[in-house]
């Protein structure tokens, strides 16, 4: 059987999730936006990052997405990830209130660890919130293969997030690529302005 | 000399096969299927897999189709795959029935076993079918070239069976990707409801 | 300056060249054949492969192209060449009248040597004509650098030497994939036939 | 909200930037540039490179582009770069004027450099121009990340730089790609004589 639903303009959204006992990962691509200059050409204004999402469990197989927790993978931190070793770890600090009033009120770090035979990784984020006086911890284990997947798709995108694929292909247009969503933005800019 | 043919939204089968003493092994990326929402954006409803075909050997070069066996490699499991040593094994197991009342009567497992030597690995399935009191063995060596085909190849398709390259670039469209086959759909189906 | 020329199915040539003192290697991929189905869908009847085409020196950065020796790295032994380690090497050998009335009569062998020293390769050529009483050697030194291209290069086209490029892209369309040329079909066949 | 800007053939630029202490490095691809032969296919006569772009620090995270130098890297460059193991390191030296009249009046060198504990490299440019009596040194630190970043960004645009996207995909055409601006043009052809 086949479908064929016109895709004009629509967007695409397609998340690589990983699920574990404790809480899952959600991490899909958030596109570069770009301006229109003078002679009709595009300059990218703002670079892509990998939006990563934790949910807490509150069951078997059950996670609480109201409870989520976002951060947003810089290209360069990505390229930390994609070249950790099998004992490698590393960890990333944001400020989400950075160069504003705001800045300190919260704290957000990812850790990335690798267990300790060397067969996979942790992703632990840790976010304190002090105006709200909460401290949230959510980690979920990787196997080797779940980092594979993460690492190969992380490089893949990588060249998107930085426009390149825009300069090599022209053809791709920057028109249908969408602007995330009014509140994706605004966590995205706390997330960016540091 | 030269073909124009229009190509007005055809499928394009392509298989890499190795062709081996006892038994050949093909492979072919399933893609993902994808719903259209509101707003006439899409979602990934259904991740892809690669799909693997083993038939076993009736003569020199010869192979019978008709007693394939199919095993659908998910994204984890090709994470795993692309990221072994040339001295790792791994093994994937699959029960078609699982979470339905024919649970436990087929059970496949896929073995990817490096040779002793470094140079290459064994991919061998073994599917045990309890109603149909069978039990196969295929066993297909691959060399260090051949495996490092399937590796990149599926490297490449990976980020296409998580739908990022929809993502990067809605040109592509969700309406030229097909679903499988229903025959194909259904073996499918089974391989996943677990 | 632009230049807004028209591409109205044209096809590219772009071959990768490393001249050197004795001789110069220049590559180029070969796209796959495809066959229209049945309900207008395609299937791949040919695997692509890399043409390798060496030219003996005959001055300072001169090269007979007229006495050009072809060599055709089928997908398993592009497989091969990509995942060399600094220190291996590997050989193959290709006899274009094989399974043929001519088998035996033209023997080609490549072979890719590792530099003792770790830094780069040599890929050396030895085609034996016995109808004509010809014996060629042609040998190219490649810097980890150029070596370094090539494996990028042929990783890239390796997808698209399997077809599964226009798997996961249909738009991408088969009829605007030309088939080589009457005569380069012919060298291919002979280097296929076995 | 969403931004449906026509993109008619309008050209996207997009460079990857960082900023240290002491300079700044941009770079961006230059793509590669095709003439239209009889039959009405193409042939590249330039291969692409990448443009790194220096310029000095003038202040605490400000940069005087105006004092830029510039360096383009050709395909075996990348080659080299991207086959860097975390400890080794590499040099490049281009003449703008070699083969030409000014040979020898201006001289730029390139290093990079692994750090001693093998977390990251110096990106070091050097250009020595007699006829203005002047000797310029931009260096920039690279950490992990972000020569990773450009290891994967640099391997992606490799293809393009050679043209075999256009050979695997003719539907991309060349008229799409924009041949650099005249300055660049020049800039180029003084690093490329050589």
């Amino acid at each position: 059987t086949r479908t064929v639903t016109k895709n004009a303009g629509g967007r695409v959204f397609a998340s690589y999730h990983v699920y574990k006992g404790k809480a899952a990962l959600s991490m899909e691509p958030c596109m570069p936006t770009f301006t229109k200059v003078e002679s009709g050409n595009f300059i990218m204004d703002r670079r892509g990052s990998i939006m990563l999402t934790f949910a807490p469990a509150v069951g078997e197989r059950k996670y609480d997405w109201t409870r989520k927790q976002l951060f947003a993978l810089s290209a360069t931190e990505i390229g930390s990830l994609i070249s950790l070793g099998p004992r490698d770890s590393c960890e990333f600090f944001h400020d989400p209130g950075m160069l504003s009033s705001t800045a300190g009120q919260v704290r957000k770090s990812l850790a990335i660890k690798a267990h300790t035979d060397g067969n996979g990784y942790f992703f632990s984020l840790n976010v304190v919130n002090k105006p709200q006086n909460t401290n949230d911890y959510l980690s979920v284990p990787f196997t080797t293969g779940e980092f594979s997947v993460m690492k190969t798709a992380c490089s893949f995108a990588l060249p998107s997030l930085l426009g390149w694929d825009r300069v090599t292909n022209p053809n791709l247009g920057v028109g249908s690529v969408f602007q995330p969503k009014k509140i994706d933005r605004e966590a995205l800019s706390l997330e960016w302005e540091r």
